[in-house]
């Protein structure tokens, strides 16, 4: 027998290791915890064993192979199940700093909108029937007055003249029955606006692929979202959803392209300048923040500022304009504007060194300018790349002083970059459903969040592009990341959600008004959370049986991918019993 | 315009910057490179670039998304029509440190060595017909004299009595020739032993359903390994094919289990004791290394050692058994026994915390047996997993103080331990293609590796299991991880082939012999590999055509994942056709 002191020493020393090596960790750094937060975490721990040992270990008609943390897309309908989901629902989340506006609201909104307006009109390359209606994109557009139509033959119609443009009502109510009928016609435009599990899983099922369909669906949405009226609906929804998701402050980046995707006016062919849309965007927030006050909800809504964003694929030259644009709506809406930003595809498009020249003396016009500041906050390393442009784009991002990172998937292979983003506080904002959507990760088990939470880099959770992904809000993101860890508690959750706060761009007072504000929900949803966990907890261990083995105490294993130790005695017994068989003969 | 003088300091930085980020990778650490080093290097990339953007960017009947680095099973038919492949078959390898022997042979040779032996039986629980032969197993076992049998019917017979005993050979040349005669059994019993790509990727794709069938091909297999004529040959052929490819030791796990997996006699029916394994397997190195000696190839074969292993399902004091039957075969083999580790499923079995008691007495049990000392070469962390067991025994395995560490998967996520491996110069035993096949990636691109390479963590790249994955020797493992990244060059992957040498358990006379003969042969190679490699690209480019761009000084993205910038320009096309068309009725 080894001595009780030796497994004494062993165990203290051992308890050492661990805390020293997740001493990086928000929830280690916080020190000890209040009984509330104790338990309240304890409880939704139990809630994810008992659900991994439940609801994910059951068989699901196509669902292959169900696991907590799964792929989103075919999890989603057994995520919505839970109840460490619905619980999440409740949870103040602090800020959404990574999200492009125009992918920002639910499909089926945006589609109850747009039929408000008369101006929008939808066509085809061809009359669509069941054959060609998976392969033909619609074309959205609003038209001016003197071009609508009244739209006599439907898209289905074997007489449609090809790319006659049909107003959008009306294109929906004679959708061919045979299609679907107008849910039909509802169908075809969402199937153009979203990425559908066929498309992640397997049509398209590399990084490259992926997202030569996700694009298109901004292509399509373009032609909806910057109708400037449907705009401020949408940017009215945006906001308003994501209050209800416990977000209070948004920072959105929007992509500006002024010749390629313009912002078309009211009467359906006016340009509308970008200082509008700014001043359109400002009115909104305004807006709400009025009558949330009005409804002394006004913790609940801190503000909103725009990253200004364009497309990595134009010129150095190009991009000066942007940038001298960027400068002249800082100057007009100095609390509006948060920074700075090249997106796209990072694998496909431009690195930072090809804008090194208008990148590095966009400081001194800004100076020469007179306005405040505009960080870079810079998307980088969104890639499976090892050493491409997309990986270096990361070391561009830093030297170039980005104030935090889009993405940074790919920062883990980088000692000295994480290094600096620790000493310097450069935030990565991580889109866990975005990464795993478009094929950087396969599931949120090969996600390299839980190595950049340990090596102690400041992270905050992003949506990214909830509305092509499904993952409105951040609930979803939060549960992902929750569900696929034993380490990830309710307290690191929330210590994230305290810290997208600090690395927002708010001000020092709004910011102090935001970590109060959230402070007192954050209180108020660990009560709730404790509640409606022990209750479920109750109810769950009354109706246990065979089927839902329900071991909390039980190793870490069944836990994470449920029951499984079954299956594994089966193979050793199968095994046992040839041998044995084999022995009986001789 | 920036000054030329800031851009000029700017790219100072960045150089210093990716140096520093890159300092400790052994390319990095390595210092200047000779001429030839540097061309050899320069020319491999090239070569890489060249196959990115040609054989790896067609399109292929049933390989639904090629690139390099992509799923092995499914990769595996383009690879072995590389020009990197045939290379890097002719590399020094250095040592083989984490192999299980008893899935090291290739499975056709493995039938064919069986076929030899009259003792060699196989059943089936029922008539195998063209339904059911894809979910039978084939069960193999040598018999005694007395109850071998002439094997009147054929397996597939329908009047086959289920559960009968019929030799070998008679079962080969009686399998019915709708199920495709000799070779349809010889399919039959090859499925059994290996991992197809429709079980890697669609029916059992995840890390849980994959183990299930990738123990099954042990449990059938050692039917055939575990009989001692056989295994003779076995060890025979697993030495003499990883000398020919380019392998000059090995490390093999040999997994003990008296009662489960005896090793069985040439007459059938008796137990080999353990120390006439290794009795046999010093027998048939020495016999090699002699063989050598007299061709002049000595340098070509250093010797083998092997790692004592059991199964991690056993109780504490059964480990107890294994871990005195270890010291007594240390006792009597002092340069035979490398090391002590628990092998299988850590997600699925015992953790280390399990065996704590017996596990800490084993130094002193050597001290008492005056062997010198066997150190712990543990697995540790081959999961997927964030704060499970199998995740937390990488604590607990280098608290025990282990050598390397088999697997290391998720040692990424832990700051502390890395640091540690560092230090203590532990390194880890990494397995490419095992860690994907196993669903623990998806593909090269999202392996830990580069991350470990670049944090400066020791690195031994291994094969693991390569008759069920179909990765013999090394080179498929080094192909993979050269494949998928634009940092790592051929410079790299010799440091790491010396590394292997360096971090094996070869006393230090031995290191030394083997790092000088690997040197010679490395100057050798790299002449090779230079003239091999610009032949190639001298006839590559007078080949290029317009399906296969060639552009070797353009964006490492094309090198990467092959032309695919057209596609993006497409779907912009499009948009910007959608929009100009809607200008245009305006």
């Amino acid at each position: 027998m080894s001595s009780p002191v030796a497994m004494a020493e062993y165990q203290a020393e051992r308890r050492q290791l661990i805390a020293e090596d997740r001493s990086g960790r928000l929830d280690y750094k916080k020190g000890p915890l209040s009984e509330q937060e104790a338990l309240a975490d304890k409880v939704i721990r139990e809630v994810r064993a008992a659900e991994a040992s439940s609801i994910w270990s059951r068989e699901y008609e196509g669902i292959p192979h169900p696991f907590p943390g799964m792929e989103f897309l075919t999890g989603r309908s057994i995520i919505v199940q839970t109840k460490l989901f619905e619980i999440l629902g409740k949870m103040p989340k602090g800020a959404l700093l990574h999200a492009h506006l125009d992918a920002t609201v639910n499909v089926s909104v945006l589609l109850e909108i747009a039929m408000k307006y008369p101006a929008m009109h939808v066509r085809a390359s061809t009359a669509l029937n069941a054959t060609n209606i998976d392969s033909i994109l619609p074309q959205l557009s609003p038209l001016p007055q003197e071009l609508r139509t009244a739209g006599g033959t439907a898209l289905t119609d074997v007489n449609y003249t090809s790319n006659t443009w049909i107003p959008l009502t009306k294109a929906r109510e004679t959708f061919d029955s045979k299609l679907g009928g107008p849910e039909g016609f509802d169908r075809w435009i969402t199937a153009a606006l979203i990425i559908n599990p066929t498309e992640a899983y397997v049509t398209h099922n590399t990084v490259k692929k992926i997202w030569q369909k996700f694009q298109s669906t901004f292509a399509v949405g373009a032609g909806l979202v910057r109708y400037e009226p449907i705009h401020k609906d949408y940017i009215r929804e945006f906001i308003l959803s994501s209050i209800a998701d416990g977000i209070s402050y948004v920072e959105p980046r929007i992509s500006f392209l002024r010749d390629l995707r313009p912002f078309i006016a009211a009467d359906g062919k006016t340009l509308v300048p970008h200082r509008e849309i700014m001043k359109g965007f400002q009115d909104v927030v305004n807006q709400v923040k009025a009558e949330l006050k009005e409804q002394g909800r006004e913790d609940e809504f801190i503000g909103a500022r725009i990253i200004y964003s364009t497309i990595r694929f134009i010129t150095p030259s190009e991009l000066e304009w942007y940038l001298r644009d960027c400068i002249s709506l800082k100057k007009e809406f100095p609390d509006l504007i948060a920074g700075f930003d090249l997106v796209g595809p990072e694998d496909e498009l431009k690195p930072l060194t090809y804008y090194l020249e208008p990148l590095l003396k966009f400081r001194e016009m800004q100076k020469e300018a007179g306005v405040s500041e505009i960080p870079f906050i810079f998307h980088g390393g969104e890639t499976l790349g090892d050493g491409t442009e997309a990986d270096m784009n990361l070391y561009d991002a830093i030297l170039l002083g980005t104030k935090r990172i889009g993405h940074g998937f790919s920062l883990i292979k980088h000692p000295k970059l994480m290094q600096i983003c620790k000493e310097r506080g450069i935030a990565i904002e991580v889109c866990p459903i975005s990464n795993e959507i478009l094929r950087l990760t396969s599931s949120m088990h090969m996600h390299p969040l839980p190595a950049l939470l340990n090596h102690g880099i400041p992270v905050a959770l992003c949506s990214d592009d909830p509305s092509a992904f499904g993952n409105m809000g951040l609930t979803f993101d939060y549960f992902q990341v929750l569900a696929a860890s034993e380490v990830t508690g309710l307290v690191q959750l929330g210590e994230m959600a305290k810290d997208s706060i600090n690395f927002s761009s708010m001000d020092p007072e709004e910011k102090e008004r935001a970590l109060t504000a959230w402070q007192k929900r954050w209180d108020v949803f660990l009560e709730y959370a404790t509640k409606e966990g022990q209750d479920f907890l109750t109810q769950f261990k009354s109706e246990v049986n065979v089927h839902d083995e329900y071991k909390p105490d039980n190793s870490v294993i069944r836990q994470q991918y449920g029951s499984r130790k079954w299956m594994y005695k089966k193979t050793m017994r199968t095994e046992w019993m040839m041998m044995r068989q084999c022995n009986v003969l001789r």
